[in-house]
């Protein structure tokens, strides 16, 4: 279950939510039969929309960044599920290795060290290994707040990972590896290495993971008696786009066209009166550059050469690159009149927390992940606002952050799906 | 983990908690440990007595009432504790029966409904089967606030239990059995049911559980190097006390005797300066009627009849019962100059939450578990006092609650212990 939350959004229940809250048993022992069959990741993020009219997951960040940005009042909830995902990982673990990314901006420091206060919290020593190759020794830093990180460089032997005089059981990494897999985390037998491998950005496709959400949202839709489209994103996606010349572009061009004639005659279903867009994203990148918001096939043409080099640049540096052409999803969400879409953060199969990226800059139908972001925490809800089985449905106030836990989880589900597909070791069970 | 809590006890942090603070990984790591070789008991609450030098379980109910005392924000604990739970007993469980108190006050079925709430979001339907007579259809009753609890009659077949139409996986009992096992719960082979019948207070003694919690606490103390005395509260017991005539009040005379010299010896050698006391409970007894406390041996021949008769009476009726004489531990816990003592609730292996009972009635060396006694639920503490892994021991606020939550866990692993070690089906394995 879920913290639940005072969220932004102010308007009426929708069916969904409705329909949603009326079934918490049954989804919650529809998640547990699921979670017999597949391993959650170990811990995750995911990016939501809320169009009012449907409701999605645009993003499933195995390697979640933003800790810090849980209230104090969440992290017990972390706490326990790192509790139970511990216990089944590594019962008799003393030691966490942590392996940070290698920029080591604030933020990132301060998420750390949430990381690191929940997991010794939850019984391990947790110390920070870096992949970086300035840090030679021992680093620490101050932080704005006063507290203290400490950096170590890494030490390799033949079959182990870990630091001087520091022996881990399980490692974990809160580096995406979009920079690809360093020697030095390969070959690791001895120890767990979590999230795996390809998990990363280096191997990860966001085409495998949409269409394994696909997949979830088509049985969840079953289970709930709806139309799968209210939680899906459609997409498609085209290889080997070159963005430096117009070369390619014409997969993108007609690709663009099919989903926005698809996305048209759903609105016309639901009598929806927006106007249909995709956004186009590299499949393998991460974070929110490279994102291009499209109306009409035409405006791919009209893409300025700045915006094309940057969308080729983030590509792993190449200029050629596989593209996902997914369908736009407007939030509206409102925090201060800004532009917010909900973070869903979990542990294990559990939902820990969460809080709103709020973006000043962006629009309704914009990225809001750009560097004009913030994070908004979610505040605790009033305990009225539980959803009660004693009350009539509509008696029950809203309680719009347990929808979003559930999408986070389906999200998860589907990233749970994918890692198994694309398990790069999987060929030797079968 | 637990949640973090602004406790009542204002004062500097003791060596023992500043001790506990500090070892927070070694701690859980140990709890994790020892969970795997355990079952944690399904449910329970642990009543902390806080002397100031010393802190010890006085109660440990395997049949935990007071669920509505938590407070919202514990709620997602909860339920995410009741997940795992679940989990493990009986994970494709649609139904969850739960078998009440007979007692039908609005306390207890505020209880009721909470913990109603808290598996219903944990994914189970949850419906309520009475063991009263008087129960002979569905019976709705209405709050005081407008919720409804209904109450149906349980209906048994050959193998199973449950309601009609309505067929449990798991069986809940929320009923401490005082009055004994009634057959209706009896030879049920297909079906959980938790917690186990010896574990009511027809079958459980509480030397069985202090006996358990003694070599728990004697295993910490060496695993954090202290005195186990620091948490422990000795005990002996005598069998077969005849309250009515003063036949058998011999051994009790000796057993306080004996007792009064072991605590003055402890507080001579940790340079104590109080007064020491014995309380002199019912073996078998639950809640705090019939309670004695008792600073000299010689007080027992000066127990008044009435004393004595209520003494004997809760003892099912017998006027003979078997006795327990346990160390007495001063509250030092106050809330608006009221005695208070801290309860803890936990759910599987995880402390979900607590809150103080204070009594305005009582004094710092009896029972507060009395009719006069009320609730006051603890709040949420700043996030700035969690225990810090950067900061150095003394510049971290104390964190009494985390305290209180080890002695908590400590008391359920006894009853662990203690339930193995009384488990009548257990020689069939041995």
């Amino acid at each position: 279950m879920v913290p639940h939350l005072v969220t932004a959004l102010d308007g009426p229940i929708n069916e969904l939510e409705q329909r949603i809250l009326e079934s918490t048993p049954v989804i919650e022992r529809w998640f547990r039969l699921e979670w017999m069959e597949h391993t959650p990741p170990f811990y995750s993020s995911v990016d939501v929309r809320n169009a009012g009219f449907k409701l999605v997951p645009v993003d499933t960040n195995l390697f979640p960044d933003g800790w810090h940005n849980l209230t104090p009042e969440m992290l017990p909830l972390a706490v326990q599920a790192a509790m139970a995902a511990i216990e089944k990982i590594c019962p008799e673990a003393k030691n966490l290795l942590l392996i940070p990314d290698n920029a080591s901006d604030q933020e990132h420091l301060r998420n750390l060290l949430q990381l690191q206060r929940i997991f010794y919290q939850a019984g391990l020593t947790v110390r920070l290994g870096s992949l970086s190759n300035e840090v030679n020794e021992p680093t620490t830093v101050t932080l704005d707040g006063g507290e203290k990180v400490t950096l170590e460089p890494l030490v390799r032997t033949r079959r182990r990972l870990g630091l001087k005089h520091f022996d881990p059981c399980t490692i974990l990494l809160n580096n995406d590896l979009s920079a690809g897999v360093p020697g030095i985390v390969e070959d690791l037998y001895e120890q767990y290495l979590l999230p795996p491998l390809h998990a990363g950005w280096g191997t990860r496709r966001k085409r495998n993971h949409f269409k394994a959400y696909e997949e979830v949202s088509k049985r969840f839709g079953k289970l709930l008696g709806m139309d799968p489209w209210l939680i899906n994103p459609m997409f498609n996606s085209c290889g080997e786009v070159d963005f430096s010349q117009d070369q390619g572009l014409e997969c993108l061009r007609s690709n663009t066209d099919a989903l926005l004639g698809k996305i048209r005659r759903k609105y016309k279903e639901y009598g929806i009166n927006e106007k249909p867009f995709v956004a186009i994203k590299a499949d393998n990148g991460t974070g929110g550059l490279g994102v291009m918001m499209v109306r009409d096939a035409k405006d791919i043409d009209r893409i300025s050469p700045a915006v094309r080099k940057r969308m080729a640049t983030v590509q792993a540096g190449q200029s050629v690159g596989e593209v996902i052409i997914q369908e736009g999803v407007l939030t509206q969400e409102r925090i201060e009149n800004q532009v917010a879409e909900p973070v869903v953060y979990m542990m294990d199969r559990y939902v820990v927390g969460g809080f709103y990226r709020v973006n000043g800059e962006a629009g309704a139908d914009e990225n809001l992940n750009t560097p004009a972001a913030r994070s908004v925490p979610l505040a605790f809800e009033q305990g009225a606002q539980l959803p009660q089985p004693g009350l009539q449905p509509g008696e029950s106030l809203p309680n719009r952050f347990y929808m979003y836990g559930v999408i986070g989880r389906l999200a998860m589900l589907a990233a749970s799906y994918e890692l198994e597909a694309t398990d790069p070791e999987a060929e030797n069970y079968d």
